[in-house]
């Protein structure tokens, strides 16, 4: 505790210092009178015209074509939950930076002072002229479904919530690794998603896109069924494509002889004696955050072969600064309109391709952030998604 | 001719080579696990949390400290005219790029896809909390008078229309140093300003908040008074503080005998002999771009004694870059919420005064916009204003 108290202190003077962790600079020279004529006025006339004879030709002469927006309502930000605009910032700032430091893209974030459904889809619908891309964050479910069909529909560029789909992709390319290294394949493995929010149903749907044949959710009342009352849409829609055998039940029950299981919850709630109960060569993310639904240790007493946390001091973090940067890095080359599954399928693909063999192993099925191949391996990948128009 | 074809083009190549001009850059060391720790989560959960608990710590932990909007719905786009949001982004990110340049600030060009004042309004409410203040640009009247106004209203940042505001300030600036070289005073000069217009109106306001007694305004078909028809609500309400003897007539009439004329109208509609009929030592501002409403070299030969333009390549230009850098710079010092008439009317005599009594020309009565102490002079006297509540 001792050592959190002091990341926490000097995170706050940091930023104190920092006072933002963005630069906004010109790329431009601005030194003399021409400079000017050149960058601004008159000169700047000459591209406005283009725009204005053909509006494809943004990409061709402004920052639309390496620049995402950032755009939040702060209504659920990391654990701390509905703490609104202003005080998202730093989190949306943050994404920011990583979305330079990592995909080599422009991102600006946008805390929408307003958590109306309607107001934050025409917000973004009329800032949309800037942007190539918006990478939606931290947006409370189920609010967050919505407002990405209606982006997505009403929008010719790429509109990603990167807590449901970054989430997704990470753990699934961890999930390939992991099958890899104990020897199952995914349509012959029983997998429980702890956690119906956005990001549980997300990684659900991605996994069976991607051929897991069973997967099971569960809620903090235990498992999704046809009998479970209270379930919203999102939920009931997942309802015909998981659970194949219709079992009710608690998440004990629901993890008793699973192969893999996957929190995204609450700290704690996974028991040794739930992981004991789970097949051989059981694989287990607990992803709560920052205290994981299982301590590592404790996973892998109880017999885990495999144990992945949101942790950067555990191995296995699951870590979605390996993913967005570079679906939109790969989005905005191909000037994609949407981020299909079969991109996200193909950035999970690559990203677990990134471990080799012999690096393969039960602390090293998630690749390290810093590898330098991370952005232009997924970029890659969905570059090519979109050029064969999947 | 064929010099201006080669701005043109050679702007049209970098537009198209710098693929936009503004980088998004971290301020933050983003090389290590513990780096992400920081700037990230876990740590930026603290800066979160102390603004959550009090909302004015978001200028001590974020970017909004430092950072402007420059917004426009691209109605009113230099002299093109409305060509919409898309086509308006080369101007703003110009802008944004000048901001950094000159002030020192981030700024982020926000292009809206949308022209209703309603829309618009509630747009930059909802984009408030990222930013410390809001520049309005090239938004078409008399829609830009509502939108400042509620805005300022209804936000606690400033809002400043800088088509208006910045272009008053620097052209008082220029005529503060005009008189101080003929030896009249504001009170005892007749002033035609034509053009009745955004920037036409806010320049006569200033002008009269500072001390000028006798200002007259003509539209395209004449001396604005109380037979004029068809006047809009903000050049009607003009009538009560202009054209105190209710003359009417032509430009040609308002501009016999007086002594400054100020052109924020057409090409070309100024003649040598209006300049001939105007009184000794007359001060021609003719700001029309590219081409202005008389040359420099016309009204000159027709006994002009200073002659400003809003070109670069002649003297005395009218250049609003000295004014709205600072002007936001010492706003967002202060946390000033509003940009008053006071501040304003400071700003243009700290402007006028770093023209020494040796440099005060003909041709020098505005400073050179490369100056290195324009900013912070400008910036000193809002900040001043803002601390002394004025």
């Amino acid at each position: 505790m001792a050592e959190e108290r002091t990341l926490t202190e000097e995170s706050l003077a940091l930023h104190e210092q920092w006072q933002g962790k963005l630069d906004v600079m010109p790329k431009c020279p601005l030194q003399t009178r021409h400079d000017l004529a050149l960058a601004y006025t008159p000169g700047v006339a000459e591209p406005c015209k283009k725009i204005a004879a053909d509006p494809s030709a943004v990409y061709d002469y402004t920052m639309k074509a390496n620049t995402v927006a950032v755009v939040s309502d702060g209504s659920a930000v990391l654990g701390l939950g509905n703490i609104g605009a202003a005080a998202a910032l730093p989190v949306m700032e943050g994404k920011a930076a990583l979305f330079r430091a990592f995909g080599g893209l422009n991102a600006v974030p946008i805390c929408l002072d307003t958590q109306d459904t309607d107001e934050i889809v025409r917000a973004c619908i009329q800032l949309a002229p800037v942007f190539g891309g918006i990478n939606l964050e931290d947006i409370a479910a189920p609010r967050c479904f919505e407002i990405e069909a209606r982006l997505n529909d009403a929008l010719d560029i790429p509109v990603f919530h990167d807590d449901q789909h970054g989430t997704a992709i990470v753990v699934l390319s961890g999930l390939i690794n992991a099958l890899r290294l104990v020897g199952k394949s995914a349509d012959a493995v029983r997998v429980v998603v702890n956690g119906a929010g956005s990001a549980g149903i997300a990684i659900a749907k991605l996994l069976i896109a991607y051929g897991f044949a069973d997967v099971t959710m569960c809620d903090v009342r235990g498992i999704l069924c046809s009998t479970y009352e209270g379930m919203n849409e999102a939920q009931r829609a997942m309802l015909a494509v998981t659970n194949r055998e219709d079992r009710s039940g608690t998440l004990a029950d629901a993890m008793d002889g699973a192969d893999i299981v996957i929190g995204v919850s609450a700290p704690g709630v996974i028991t040794e004696a739930m992981v004991a109960s789970m097949a051989d060569d059981a694989i287990v993310f607990a992803m709560a955050n920052p205290t994981p639904e299982i301590f590592p240790d404790e996973a892998r007493r109880a017999g885990a072969r495999v144990v992945g946390t949101g942790r950067s001091d555990f191995a296995n973090q699951v870590n979605n600064v390996i993913a967005f940067p570079g679906i939109f890095k790969g989005a905005l080359r191909a000037r994609a309109e949407r981020i299909t599954d079969e991109m996200k399928l193909a950035a999970a693909v690559a990203l677990a391709a990134l471990v080799s063999d012999e690096e393969l192993a039960e602390d090293f099925v998630m690749v390290d952030p810093f590898d330098p191949r991370v952005a232009d391996a997924v970029a890659e990948a969905v570059e090519r998604c979109a050029r064969e128009g999947r």
